[in-house]
């Protein structure tokens, strides 16, 4: 199965992307962790981009807080799907994050999940690679259900006590 | 080779669009175009998304402004992946319908591209179907040169009339 | 008397959705409360929209955080009118679920109270219902003048101690 | 039938609410017409908002841009439910006019619609009367049905262009 | 002299108003205080503004968060200059209360103050009763030059810890 | 009586400040208008103020756009009362202004209007010198009734339109 | 004389950086100007930017607009000081490439200027050579004082048309 | 070696100041650190902006909070380079600050570093020292490379860690 390559900024980004790859784990889908910042290690994370296609990745995803750049550098040196994941920082509630990640120039996708989120970073990575992989998607299927029951489940709490 | 869906809230998000199908169709892409709301056809909407994998689909593209929630609705009902478009309308630039796109919780993740990004959610949807589709790889690689091409020639026009 | 029905799309919401039931509580209107997300139970959110007027409903609160859609998706499979109840999320003070929540298209509204607002989510419902209830418009000016007698006796104090 | 008044800060707000009226029009909703500013004539606007129970109305509309006090001052002297209605102005695309209109306190509901909606607030109001008005309620299904048969067709429209 | 009314829409903004009531009481310039919500009690806030003149009042101050409508309400029905004081609240930092305040229509200004500027709407108040009191106004004067001295033996601590 | 000021950062904000000038010959308030930079001028920007009471003056209105600190810089250099007047610029409606201009720090209060409010700035200066010149506090009263009256016609008109 | 290079992510941003060019020919300040997207000819910008310093540039100004990684990621590769040029786009005002531009990481500092604040990216180049360049250093003074007297001969206008 | 000036509007803002400081220490720039508001001692400011230069200063950095005038108004009373730091105030995260330090008018540049960012300030202003002093540059240059071995030995520890 081609792998999921998670590159942070820094590795103050880490307590959300470990999130993301708790969540890779569970579908069994096999990934790397790397620190490459767009500004102070370019040069590798530039490097890391031009060959994870060649190096069994399938998907990158790129997280990073502030002026959020390292998804669209990473974007602009591959043709692999980037998933942009904004990471919440000290001002603006991620909103520079966010609109750094996602206000790309056409030509360059970067596929912006929500600021700080993590797992759903892992879940659309594992989306797709799951359109060529008919067990990939059936284990989102039964986790979607699953997800279901437990908040199913939830509900009838939630109804018990207060109705 | 699997189809991409795309589908708009509004026939008014059309001009956005149309830049999408002309990406898909320029790749070879085979997609379907669809208006369903959220709102105003919800069963429509949600039933499409069940049955998109098993229709053939591989990615859904959904587009809308204002109050955005036609990428979220299908992306609650299948487990494809589903890329958000979120259109510009005429109050606060299309910053609703972002938020409303890409602040999905966890669990449901919308790959969100920028504001009116017609073109990119193409490109994204195609990099998504060329994870295992080494020929569409290709034309993605030769398109990036080719534009790259297109950029230099514009480079070097700027720096002889400027320089 | 028509029933209101209370549907949150996460149990994080309780401690803002608590007050609008011991708000209808205190007017004895009756309700129910449900957990329903747009996204993760999909199904049951539009099948008790579908069925909620016949089920003696005539008001649903619509509670969500983030890329709120619950409220508009309630709204989208109902003629009752639907209350919009933003709820504040980690990121961006509930601006993401405000926006979502009350920048509908024309067609289907939903009617939105504040960030957190969750008593005035429950006066509106019955306001609402005392449009054709006599008994409970007066229980409404009766609570309006008890309240005002509070701040008036809030004002004595602050007098008595500021000036 | 309970009227529906409809209260405009400015006569500049018209064009907005020429929509709202003939929604209610349409629907055979008896309606008021009004401009009474809050800051103005406020006596105006308050000794509207204290009689119009008594003087037949079910629901009243309160439109204004900028600082939208207009439905807030409304709200505090009646307990009839009271629909805001922010309009945008020259600057923030309406956004000071939105939370001006929706960040009520505790006690006093204003039931908020979109920037701009004129459509949606007579909507609104209908649902509202409709609660308690079988034949009302019927109207608004079938709008609604036929709303989706008008989405039914321009879908079948853009299907067959693009398709 | 003439006096300075204080209200405030909640005894909530007690904290920011006693800095108001500290910087009047420090330049002997006569208040009083007072809670009245322009939505609670409307008609208490009015009829104290349509009266303050008469009763000795130059300069009303207003101070109210979210949907701040108090000072635009005060406003409205007096023509002594009103200063409006933006309180903090839990969502947006204030800029619900700073736009509600600030934006008013033409014809009916509010002289508005930083968010939650308590210090500030005091010495503006006084600053307007200066205008025609030279003692007043040589008062603001020791007062600046008192504030500027503690300034540069802060300046002093500064450069010497540093430089 | 004493004299406004009106200082202004450029001539470009001329029509705005048009109407400022014409509501103070309205009501023969003399006055001086100005354009000092607190950039390009800031000496006779400064100059201007320190002697602006001794000149006269009894308040300064500072009117100016982007990072807007005239009215700022002129608060800092003299104890009359002033008046900030946000100009909208090409980008962020003003907001920029507006926050420049009303977020003083504590000492130095600016008594800001609505961002383009030219009518507004002038009425508050008129408010403030009204504080203690009865026939001019008339004259706004007056103006006021005058006002309502021109609102009270416009509702007939549109109340004989419309209902 | 060391060189200033102007570096702009699209050609789209010309006429903002003409004023740029215009600016460093007036001062007589050499400039090579180049388009260089960090996106889609990354190898070329950062080529650029780790042999600046050794080709003769003294300052590197780089200009994008949305999602604006190009001064970053220029920054990320020189020593050299990079400022910022933050273009208006679509949407948001250019508050998208303001916060792309500006909210750097601890470690790489980009000098960011106003959006489209083509005139001063110029400016500032020619201060930050001026350092050490002392006859540069007075025609910014000269410079200086020819604007304050435009401004003057404009104060002079607006005081006898209006005074 | 020119001087750096560290010119902060309060003593508040030294804890990031410090950061400045410790960041000039460490090249080994002389500074200089002192406290004028432009408020609160406009005089000073302005007085040590039109003397930095013959005093021996190359480049001043000015922070300050809320409506952030210092950079500014230091910026238009000399020619040297001024570096804006925006200082993050208790509303609005510093976004007030932001724009009225970034957003000066044509002809008085003020370079902007991110919100709270005091060691970008000092580097930035190193860099620009750095332009005509080798030496300087390559201490950058050193300083680059030893923050690139920390980043990559914390990638290491990263990698180690989770692969």
């Amino acid at each position: 199965m081609k792998k999921v390559a998670i590159i942070m900024g820094s590795d103050s980004d880490l307590p959300v992307l470990e999130k993301t790859m708790n969540t890779l784990k569970e579908f069994g889908v096999p990934y790397e962790t790397h620190v490459y910042s767009a500004h102070r290690t370019p040069d590798e994370a530039i490097a890391f981009a031009k060959s994870a296609k060649e190096n069994g990745f399938g998907v990158i995803i790129g997280a990073a807080g502030m002026a959020a750049h390292l998804a669209g550098v990473i974007a602009g040196n591959t043709v692999l799907p980037v998933i942009g994941l904004p990471c919440k920082s000290p001002c603006f509630d991620g909103m520079d994050a966010l609109l750094s990640t996602v206000m790309m120039p056409s030509g360059i996708p970067v596929a912006t999940v929500a600021v700080n989120g993590g797992v759903n970073a892992g879940l659309l990575a594992i989306e797709m690679l799951a359109i060529s992989d008919e067990e990939l998607s059936k284990k989102l299927l039964a986790k979607r259900l699953a997800d279901k029951e437990t908040v199913l489940s939830k509900i009838k709490a939630v109804e018990e006590k207060y109705n």
